[in-house]
């Protein structure tokens, strides 16, 4: 970990620099796949699982036999965890719901919102050594939530043409109603356009690598929304001497081992301690089974030394992470200085990995500086809120001197005459 | 007004198929200007409004005296008309303002989500003959209300080098920190890279015609996030024989005259009824000051007589209209039906123009169908929310089994390892 102290303010933008995305050089790739998805359906989607995947799938869709051998072949002791943070995540996500909020004016006439659950969402789960089925859960739980009629996923196959167990129980318990053996672009082309047996959807949710990224990006200009553009994970840890340094290090490297690309930035006051914790990285990576990969991440990651708490705050908001761990005392009194994060861990015993996992928040949250203008996954993501009005006659005369003066001076002379005829008629 | 009677639900998709939008090929362009404004800034604004509004503008930012002057150019009762409508506004979104949420669970961890407002926006506001001042209320009201920091507008400047007063009164109203003379894709350009003169925001808001919406669609891929995508505006109205044929009449030319693409579709169950309405559009059509354009819409225009009204709601949410009005006896029963439409108007006395302008509600919405996974513009467009969690010594206790056996299954064993060290530390 590089170490800087007390860098000049205007040194902070080049210092929280993030790696360049590559997403535009792969744009015509995935051009040319789309194309070919929307040519040759599920034909183009079996060439490319041949051609990036190598594995060879007759049936594309996940067979109920499958699902039934999955329920044999996951522990008893993982269905009850998974069951167990299921709990918590359904829990803090139902709190997101809307409740009715009604302006109803005096003057005779109301308005409100309503949210509709989005009708047909396609998640997606990337493959790689991971079996990411914690994904499943944050995704599906608040589609079925959020009231999401149809709900699909897909992920690719390994090279026998499985998915793992985890990953089909996992959806099975959630409710998703579709599981597909695809992954990558061919995965996003074919929920954006729709196959023979791949259903187009309206917005589709999920990480994924670059090549996934660019999909979804082109996938927008198709019609279909996405969740939000990705990029590597991140943690960043403010910490004062009141931190346990052996907490603070395992907590960086539980980031650095999710890839070589991860971020990974302690932002404290106190150079000595510091050193303490660098020293508990070495030594506790030593220890890990992707020590290859964490010592990759670590590479690029850093220490940063401030002059107090209000400059770390200021550090915060200006490098806007996707995750936050403050480990300092009155972090409380921290909270309301927290303009940009995705998800905000507090005190000693808030370890990032209780929020990835089990404690209810979402763990699919904005990378890449994107915590300055978009939420993590939450409720609202998989809704709609539509807007209602109802007028009563007495209500449109009060509210007709304003409208017919403002379309009028909008030289919108039919928005000003829809009032006038409605007035008129009592004359009638 | 095409009238097709009894279309078949194969024929649906064709029949209800939107002009195509050309966004694709502006890409090009769109690039070329954000290239020279990240080169030369202002210069390059320059050059491009000379190019396109073929004004020279010495002074970007409106100025103090420019301000001054335009409240001694709006009437008082149109003022007093901007200042009613902005109090429905404020009533009705700050509604939508979020509500504490907290999960507390009896075992030692609690999380919430706590909303704040994206710091930098930037609000476009398009030109051309009709000054758009409500436009400006409607997302000037809820950055306001959602605690954006730093509110700015761009707007294209008239060949005299001026901006409407009643544009400039109303962001004044609203508390609109920098206006700037910029419109079209230097705009987005500008609050996408900032230049020495107009700062770069981390969102852009506002309606557009497809040169704008390319450039946004474009400031995606440069990290700043947009309100939505956008098309031309569209109106479905659904009537039965409760309806009154002249109002129905009125609310669709004034769809109509937004332009000449504009989408305007009735659907009924009462083919006679629906003559009635025809006729009462040609005969209303005539005294439209803004015929011309109202006419050429209307080419593209349908009347579409269905079965009963289930058949027209299942439509409804086929099409998926921005603006729905729905002017049917019960329309109430109808209201759970509705699963895909932008801003929805009850009934007899709720013409569009009121929710465009006075209601309270929001009128920028989802186009083209889009309203199947994007809301229109609320309190949410303006925030994020952020997630916080505290966990105790107990809390984590409890969470352990889940989150190390999930961790352990999904291969992170540093995640895993985050929580164990906590754990032993009593031990020491």
């Amino acid at each position: 970990m590089e170490k800087i102290v007390n860098p000049q303010r205007e040194e902070w933008a080049a210092l929280l620099t993030r790696p360049q995305l590559k997403t535009a050089d792969l744009a015509k790739v995935c051009k040319e796949i789309f194309a070919e998805i929307q040519k040759d359906g599920d034909r183009a989607l079996g060439k490319y699982t041949w051609f990036f995947d190598q594995v060879r799938i007759d049936r594309l869709e996940v067979s109920e036999q499958e699902c039934l051998e999955a329920d044999s072949q996951v522990s008893e002791v993982l269905k009850q965890a998974i069951r167990t943070a299921k709990r918590n995540i359904e829990a803090f996500h139902a709190l997101q719901c809307m409740d009715r909020n009604e302006y109803v004016s005096s003057e005779g006439f109301r308005c409100w919102q309503e949210a509709r659950g989005i009708e047909k969402v396609g998640l997606y789960i990337p493959g790689g050594s991971a079996p990411l089925f914690s994904t499943v859960l944050m995704l599906a739980v608040p589609a079925k939530l959020a009231g999401c009629q149809e709900v699909i996923l897909c992920t690719p196959p390994d090279r026998s043409g499985k998915i793992h167990p985890a990953i089909l129980w996992t959806a099975q318990l959630c409710g998703v109603h579709k599981i597909f053996k695809v992954g990558g672009i061919q995965a996003i082309g074919a929920m954006t356009l729709g196959t023979e047996t791949v259903p187009r959807v309206n917005k589709i949710f999920g990480p994924g690598n670059q090549f996934v990224t660019a999909a979804k990006q082109l996938a927008v200009h198709y019609g279909v929304a996405i969740d939000m553009p990705a990029g590597p994970s991140e943690v960043m840890v403010v910490a004062d001497a009141s931190a346990n340094p052996r907490f603070v290090a395992a907590d960086l490297l539980s980031q650095a081992e999710h890839g070589p690309d991860s971020q990974v930035i302690l932002l404290t006051i106190d150079s000595r301690w510091a050193e303490t914790v660098e020293q508990e990285v070495v030594s506790q990576l030593s220890e890990l089974p992707r020590r290859d990969i964490a010592s990759r991440a670590l590479e690029n990651s850093k220490v940063i030394v401030l002059a107090d708490m209000e400059e770390c705050l200021d550090m915060v908001n200006e490098y806007a992470p996707e995750h936050l761990i403050l480990c300092m005392e009155n972090y409380i009194e921290a909270i309301p200085k927290i303009k940009n994060a995705g998800s905000v861990f507090l005190g000693n015993y808030a370890p990032e990995s209780a929020g990835d996992y089990a404690s209810g928040t979402n763990h699919t949250l904005p990378t890449n500086g994107y915590a300055k203008a978009y939420s993590g996954i939450n409720i609202d993501a998989f809704v709609k809120k539509i807007t209602f009005q109802e007028i009563t006659r007495k209500g449109l005369v009060a509210l007709a001197p304003t409208i017919m003066t403002m379309a009028e001076n909008e030289c919108l002379y039919a928005h000003r005459r829809a009032v006038e005829i409605r007035l008129e008629d009592q004359k009638i």
